[in-house]
């Protein structure tokens, strides 16, 4: 393992920093995965090992393994990696860990959680494999449409106006998110989710093909909220599509005449 | 913070009135409120800090903050407000509490509980974005209308007769829930929702476009027990209109024939 | 109340008889109704206070009350019912409890409950307003018949023969639960259910129209074992009407060759 | 009994080896098998006794009574076979136990399991009455069909390629599961079973027409794991089905261009 460049003490860096991981704070990021992860498993967001989350405190990130069953997961499965020392690093699919865990491999989603971190700053990224989303992205496709458009929602108001922007979407506002196609490798989906991050400045997420979602935020409460209002949308979508309803519509807005 | 009108003592209204939210009691409002939070976030009917309760106790207003994550909620979340206070405000708007949390914002929803609070004397209010309620307001809005009715179901015996009536309604009476259309800002909503109220003397229940509903009832489990019958009635309709049922019927009463 | 004529000690019969609803036995009947309707209520079998459970032990009938939160049911809620007591009150609508919570109103499911104990000798009594037995009652009057009718499902083996056969039913073998018309009161619905177990002296549950199901068993097991296969076979039925496939299917039976 | 071939000492032979099934590990199969029941029922599962599970730990192999409520099992209830003696035995329908529940009857999902554990050395099979499973195999009928097959979608991706085999299928692989018939005994689908994983010799799953599906692994986590994304994957091929998408399409794949 190349020598961490965070400055922890050298003698954590031979006991490969388990401390990273210890903490009795159940906000602390290696606990926190965990009691997310179980909760998504209940969702059904992170069924069969897949989907994920990670979180970024400061330099340092929380990953979940690949292969793990989500609601099983243990802090002390979690890996730990250094944004800084991995911007360093001579290549992209080199990953330099300062914590890892004895029996796991990392997760394919790693580059594409660091995505989010790297290019919108964000403070935790969920992954998942919700039915909803793939059902989404399959009534796409058969539309031809590589974009996934909803307004006059009341829960489009969870979402975040953009990178670096205050406030929130509103009533009226259409909420788009991208859709990109599945590759036949999760890390090469890192170069299509960037570029739909650069398409789509203001968007917190970015639907795969087939696959599932990609949504992050600035901190654990924005991604998970977020995460939660789209997955109600989508799963909203599906239902209109049962009955009929169209997901965009031309509404005009009522304006209160109390002034008070 | 403007002094409250309650009679507190005064050496409690300059530590922010903290003992209002602290109780052994698990039937204290403000411990009431995030174990109800935590029940319907499994209900799927306050996902994405989306929806909230309010619980009144006489004079006194519990209510959950803005944008927390209903699962998560904790007693000392709450504001506390007192309704007669609230009265001798001068704006409408302007929010007089008691008792604030150290780190949220006041809801959006607060002016809607209160209605409920003054002009039906209600105990509790509970606002829901149940999909099961947004699918009913969309089919109803491709069909031009503004009632949601539905008769001859047996759960429709959970909701009572009126405000100030005694018993429930009966298996063959029509239950009407008016639907208001939403607005850019839920705080506009409320007079439209008064209106409603209005127009609408009996009803414990207000649809809100493309939103959810708001449902209340003369203390908590009269709320809770009215919103989960609605919730299902939601359900079932979006199934009958699946499965292309007709959501008023006219049916023959079944009459006995014992006599004992 | 009427003395009870089942011997317990006088002197229990001045104080309520609540020893009869005291246990440490988590297998008690004044301790499982709870346990199980809290149950239920997850699976949205007693949504609104709707539903209940009854057991019988020899010949006392624990009976939870009317309009209590399924889930929320405590011990101290229930009512004891002695059946040869019972079977001497002159008017069949006169209950005689040989235990009554302090707050509550009997059910009004109770006759119901004791004609599966009375006409079946059952142990156990389920009912639900489960929304796919709701649902099934619509597809049913729809195509204005009075049984559900299913074969060649495999959990249909969940079900007994028939009452005081051994052995349950085939694979190939219909199911049959007859449904009957529901009435403007609960109670006026047992002269009709009574009538449905004499025409279908072998099932084990009766539907009831825009209403739901009472399943019983010899047991609390079998009651709710066969009220668990009854509602999977309810879902499946809804969904696979909404799939346009048949209920009722003539398969060839499909002969094993090997002898070992 | 006849005696057990394993090399345990004598004079556990004749108390029944209650040992086998007492241990303080969470992760021992007679307490595994009873958790990950209850698991399985709060997915609908094992609804009504229906499916169960059966771990094996080199020569010994962990079985789930018959009828028991799969939420309520408990390690007192589990039967223990040796393989080993069931293979000197003369007759396939004699099963040769070296522990039983005091209570219970053997499930007739043994030989099904122990065709899993000698064909293909599985480490734990689980069957289900999950009703996805048996929806499509409904669906499938209707088709003419005796195989499910699926390809490009993500879940895919949590099947191993085969027996023996190292590695998992890929996104754009097929996943072919066949469809045996049921029978009127479940004892009697083991030839068919056997029949199908010779025909199917990479499969890891057999569905049964109107009953539900078989699943197994190299051990408990890849059983389960599999099992899981199954599901998963009839449940979305029953909703792509319901909004006329196919469960087959010829996709482009989609090629990464960076060299990093």
């Amino acid at each position: 393992m190349t020598p961490p460049t965070t400055g922890l003490p050298a003698e954590n860096t031979t006991d490969n920093n388990d401390h990273l991981v210890q903490s009795d704070d159940p906000e602390h990021p290696a606990n926190l995965i965990p009691s997310l992860c179980a909760k998504f498993w209940t969702l059904g967001w992170v069924t069969g090992t897949g989907g994920g989350a990670s979180i970024r405190d400061d330099d340092l990130v929380y990953l979940a393994p690949s292969g793990v069953q989500k609601e099983l997961m243990k802090p002390s499965d979690i890996y730990v990696l250094s944004l800084a020392a991995q911007a360093q690093s001579l290549s992209r699919r080199q990953r330099v860990y300062l914590r890892s865990p004895p029996v796991y491999k990392p997760s394919q989603c790693t580059p594409l959680f660091l995505a989010a971190f790297t290019k919108r700053n964000a403070g935790c990224c969920i992954h998942t494999h919700s039915h909803w989303a793939v059902l989404v992205t399959l009534i796409l496709e058969q539309q031809g449409s590589k974009e996934f458009r909803i307004n006059n929602i009341e829960q489009i108001k969870g979402f975040g106006k953009g990178f670096q922007k205050s406030g929130n979407l509103g009533y009226h506002d259409t909420l788009v998110i991208p859709v990109i196609e599945n590759t036949a490798h999760e890390e090469d989906l890192t170069e299509f989710l960037e570029e739909a991050m650069d398409k789509y400045p203001d968007t917190y997420a970015v639907l795969v093909r087939r696959h599932g979602v990609y949504v992050w935020g600035d901190n654990v409460h924005k991604a998970k909220t977020q995460c939660e209002s789209l997955d109600y949308l989508f799963q909203l979508a599906v239902e209109m599509k049962q009955l009929g309803l169209p997901w965009i519509t031309d509404i005009e807005p009522t304006i209160p005449t109390r002034k008070d």
